[in-house]
């Protein structure tokens, strides 16, 4: 027996910010070293490598479990469940809820308590944990959800992915434009019968000389006595990184699931940063000396921006949903969900519709 | 086949923090009122319900990955596992690291990646995740790796509950003098043969009325445009609902595992409040009409207080290694490991050692 998933939902925040309101931006180094070039030309050559126009924010009198509360009532009622038959809430994140304007995280009580509590569950027996995975989280939850299921210890799971990174962002990094918010969810529930749902996975973390590619650390712009740190990268540490594993972390999942690369109708892939995620499929598929069919790859990230766990979650529900262009997911198509993140860890499922 | 524990470790940070250490602090209620009582009287009356005389605070130059490495190592040392044969590492937590004076949590990367880094480990398959289910994580990851270990995801598991509440609690808020630091880890590995080792579990997630008994709030003395937040509690509430609720969930692992309430020899329950301790193994042989007996609740709250997902695994170390006065884990003996906290969670494991 297989993982089903049943519902999708998301929550796309309404904020919209454009690369064009980052044009009056101080941008520093990561030596805290100004720039030679304009923010114009550096927001165009932000826009050619990542692709990003623009990215949702969320409102300011919400928080991340908030939207994770709308994502996951949209997932549920499409699902048809009863919400008291769920057997474990899985809410991946990484920052907790962190109000508008303040820069410390909360997570007391957990976040999956917060959406069990806004959803008004009463079943004790529904178990509601947080998984902290970097971007992967949201697929790792859903790997986890599976185990679950394959054990015996659960037959429905919710598994949320939601994130703010508006507000961990140092406005002072113009790394600071890629980062989005945002929140999906899933039912995901034991099937009946083989040969639909989730047919394999692979899960790696790279820590060796890798962990701290993604780290929290202070602004580019030295502010004296102020030592409020934010998310920060090294971008091109990160893009070798993932062309260099990614693509094999996909072929463990998919060697794993029987089919050939042929079948994978779509890949959903954490969107990072345009230009990465475009080399990755083309290694990926390269490794099976295969050409890259044309429009395997939906992307939200125009639009969107990366949100971390969300973009996953959410890229699924929007194509689900006929929400972007020319994309569809149908009946008999398999698919391949994959991230890569802080950690650094690297996830896949092969998933069939 | 069960999920044996072949090694324990813990890390009992060096900084004695006693009662009469918090003899100047000024104290204010809840609603930011002076209280009436003598800090001394506060003290005294502190002591008599908690059972705490003095607590562990970290050093100020570690963080709590760091001490959970150091746990972590004694375990696998123990286990005498190659490092490279872990397939998961499960970090349980709730507030990540946080560096002393400061207020922000730092999980970018997760802690369980700073630990497998800090572990010098290469195996990329070793999945490194943090778990946030209040102070029942710990408890709640060897569930996961269990089930891990059930599914055939994994052979290998290391398990870490560590936590520096020194570096979230109110100064002004009596309730501070609970909270402690400390960390502790297991190895868990795949079982020849049944009999020994993980026979059931329970876990339960109250958060209909009970989600924010712990939550994150500011100090309860006003400091004008001062608005850090701090771990709170209502105690009283979380008193009551520990008693109503955690009895049960125990009576459910215990029933699941076909034991007798005869069977069992020790009881490790989280160690939040010795009086409430008392009650809740006092309601739990009740509902089993049995008196309890005798010594059969190890305690390390005296010197130890709070230390959040870490009591339950450091009092496992410390009980294994003679470390606790009259009190011994012998081959052939049946305990419960048991945990309650913020969520509201619960939980409890049933090992047959």
């Amino acid at each position: 027996m297989n993982s089903i998933i049943t519902g999708t939902g998301s929550y796309i925040p309404n904020i919209i910010k454009k690369n064009i309101d980052f044009i009056d931006k101080q941008f520093y180094g990561d030596k805290n070293e100004p720039f030679d070039s304009s923010n114009k030309t550096i927001i165009e050559k932000f826009k050619a490598i990542t692709g990003i126009d623009e990215r949702r924010y969320l409102e300011p009198e919400m928080q991340n479990s908030d939207a994770a509360t709308i994502a996951s009532k949209i997932a549920i009622e499409e699902s048809g469940i009863d919400i008291e038959t769920i057997d474990q809430i899985i809410f991946a994140h990484n920052f907790g809820d962190i109000r508008h304007n303040d820069n410390q995280s909360d997570m007391l009580p957990s976040l999956a308590s917060r959406v069990k509590h806004l959803l008004r569950i009463k079943n004790p027996n529904c178990v509601a944990y947080d998984v902290i995975f970097g971007c992967p989280g949201w697929v790792q939850g859903l790997i986890q959800a599976d185990n679950f299921i394959q054990s015996g210890m659960a037959k429905i799971c919710l598994v949320i992915g939601a994130e703010t990174l508006s507000r961990v962002v140092d406005p002072h990094d113009r790394d600071s434009m890629i980062y989005a918010d945002g929140a999906g969810a899933c039912i995901v529930e034991k099937g009946k019968g083989e040969g639909k749902g989730i047919l394999s996975h692979a899960a790696q973390s790279f820590t060796y000389d890798e962990a701290s590619y993604l780290f929290f650390g202070k602004s580019n712009k030295i502010i004296p006595n102020i030592n409020t740190r934010y998310i920060k990268m090294y971008g091109r540490k990160i893009y070798e990184f993932a062309l260099n594993n990614v693509p094999n972390a996909m072929k463990l999942a998919l060697d794993k699931s029987g089919l050939d690369i042929s079948n994978i109708k779509k890949i959903l892939i954490h969107q990072a940063n345009e230009k990465m995620d475009e080399a990755i499929i083309h290694r990926f598929y390269r490794l099976y000396k295969s050409k890259v069919p044309e429009g395997i790859m939906p992307m939200s990230i125009h639009k969107l921006g990366n949100s971390s766990v969300a973009t996953v979650p959410t890229l699924l529900d929007l194509v689900l949903k006929n929400k972007i262009d020319q994309q569809q997911i149908n009946a008999g198509d398999a698919i391949i969900l994959a991230s890569v993140g802080a950690g650094m860890h690297i996830n896949a499922i092969v998933y069939q519709y």
